[in-house]
């Protein structure tokens, strides 16, 4: 009966994070920087304001499915197609690297293991935790600077679209092997991602030709953003409890199956608002909040700057060699390295699926924890560093 | 580790409340009619899809503080003023019949039982649960017809805000005196209930203040309305806390504090889109949810039958004749009563507080949720009708 609590943690965050955005946007850093800031400043790390509560951390979730459903309305089919296969090349070696070098920084660390130990696993678990990206916090870096419709932002938030199923194929094959469960065994895994995809065109063109019938009758009215945002939410769930696909992937996917009826942008707008009136400061701030940053011992800060350097690097080299590879010019690749290093909830999610089942120590939380604030810090500013040089060198 | 779970929930409400809301306009019905019948088929009462969860009872507050910070937004002041004296008796007569008429009800069936026995209190606290209007479903009904702003629809939202505040004090009164508690004397509460007041006058004239000066500066920027949101989550929650007075009081004050900035109907359009596409839906269909009907037994049928009768009938002559008495006309002091009649979550809220202190049995919670939904589905159904009626006979 105290719901009214809500409402104090709610009035801080949402003041803090709009100050701290206005703050950094002063200093010509992204806002979402400004507003995870806010959430450190709030939460246990300092002044401890704000303690992340059940109710917040379900909040955050409807905030991160409601930034990808809009990064998936906002998606041009036509340079989804084009983008698709560099797309999925970039994923790949993006995914491939981070897994070598975490495994590598591991055996540097604690010593060789040999292929199939115990040890072995938990070295590559570690690699695991490192594979998928987080799109949000690069996808609301993207909007801001007006480039998440450019070809080079629909290749990147593919790319981490992909990265994400083969991120979490890879966690199913791992601790699959590694703890020699039967229920997660690699074919069953390949073959539920496959499938959900599968479905998704199925019922994504079926979805899409109601839509239409609706948008050719009624514009602009109501039902259309809210018939669209439950097949949103309808979509996350079903990916995630059918498939074992991640929420925000099934987000995106409806987005992806409306972009093309007539009101896509209404409904996209529609989504926005509630996106940076509620949801998105409580998503950003709640990763600063998750944290304390506090309670780290000397022996793992060593641990941490090497795992989140390799973590870092290895995207911007992996994802950025592909990306050149493809034919993209250096700048450009670059970018498509550094908008894929964010990593973000999956990873943490990632960690405590290691956690639950013995392959990891919870000590390793931390670095975990170090690298989301981090690369969501980073990401957008260097972004924006990458594209203001281009366009002074454009404009020279 | 399940988040994904709440969007079947949300998905589910989303598309049943809009789906019904749709069919209730059809049949000239009000919308949020539709979306709490949608709660009533999704609940357990019938399908049993979605269950009332924390998260969703939090949702739903979050929707009532919306709604009521809106009617606030909307609320003319200079008709507030006009309204104030007539609203400040209807309300006090609103209270004063339910409550007499509540503790008749209960002499009727069960006994007559002297003044100052624990009998004459549980009575007295049936009718304390009567007392409080929820304005909500009012507010949205006027809203859906565009009356709200109308003189007739200020009085009814500030005799229904007075009107909680009377109840709020009573409640102590009854539970005060009933239990022999300290910490809720008379003098205590009427002294938090009048603080709040004064606080927020004081308050509210710098907030304003501030409010008017960022106003001037930006105009249509999502800093106004984020920072009006923030304002609104701050008072509902010292509201409750601090004073103990209900988190939507505040939440209507600080609309009212905000209501003559120059950017006060594009905060109200940014909270009404946060309500109608999430939070709406959720308030109006878990109404529906939390309740049972398959769960009454036959004898509380009868009780419950004339506590709604009593509930309904008090508000209406109450309100209705305080409203004809201050020369409003029968038309007019009809819809007022209509108007009143509402009764929502404040109601639980009582039945509530008289169970944890022992003044009332589990077995009442049956009728009080059945008045709220009753008075829920009626009140819209009424009201339009007699504003339909006026606009004919002005048409003839």
């Amino acid at each position: 009966m105290q719901a009214y609590n809500v409402f104090k943690d709610l009035a801080i965050i949402i003041i803090s994070a709009k100050l701290m955005g206005i703050l950094a946007r002063k200093i010509n850093v992204p806002q979402v920087v400004g507003e995870i800031i806010a959430g450190l400043i709030i939460g246990p790390s300092l002044l401890g304001w704000v303690q992340q509560t059940d109710f917040l951390s379900q909040m955050a979730e409807i905030g991160v499915v409601l930034i990808m459903f809009s990064a998936g309305l906002g998606t041009n089919l036509k340079d989804l197609k084009k983008t698709g296969l560099t797309a999925l090349f970039i994923a790949f070696i993006g995914v491939l690297l981070p897994l070598i070098f975490g495994y590598l920084l591991c055996i540097a660390f604690y010593g060789f293991s040999p292929l199939g130990s115990p040890d072995f696993y938990k070295a590559l678990f570690i690699g695991v935790i490192l594979t998928a990206t987080s799109v949000s916090i690069t996808v609301q870096t993207l909007a801001e600077m007006g480039k998440l419709k450019s070809k080079l932002g629909t290749t990147i938030v593919s790319a981490a679209i992909i990265d994400d199923v083969i991120g979490i194929i890879v966690l199913a094959i791992v601790i699959g092997i590694g703890t020699g469960s039967q229920d997660t065994s690699i074919p069953i895994v390949v073959l539920k991602n496959l499938s959900f995809f599968a479905i998704s065109l199925v019922g994504g063109i079926v979805m899409y030709k109601i839509f239409k019938k609706i948008d050719s009758r009624y514009r602009h009215t109501q039902r259309i953003p809210i018939f669209g945002l439950s097949l949103c939410m309808a979509l996350s769930y079903i990916a995630e409890k059918f498939f074992g696909v991640a929420d925000i992937t099934g987000a995106f996917v409806a987005g992806v199956i409306l972009c093309n009826i007539r009101d896509s942008e209404y409904i996209e707008r529609k989504i926005d608002i509630n996106s940076y009136m509620l949801f998105g400061p409580v998503f950003f701030a709640g990763i600063g909040l998750r944290t304390n940053i506090q309670g780290i011992s000397g022996e793992m800060i060593l641990f941490s700057i090497c795992f989140i350097l390799v973590a870092l690097l290895s995207k911007i080299i992996g994802c950025g060699a592909a990306s050149k590879l493809c034919k993209n010019n250096l700048s450009d690749s670059l970018k498509v390295g550094v908008g894929m290093m964010t990593r973000g909830e999956v990873a943490l999610i990632v960690a405590q699926k290691g956690l639950s089942v013995g392959l990891i120590d919870s000590a390793y939380f931390t670095p975990v924890i170090l690298l989301i604030i981090l690369s969501s810090v980073l990401t957008p500013i260097i972004l924006k560093m990458l594209y203001n040089k281009d366009e002074k060198s454009l404009t020279a």
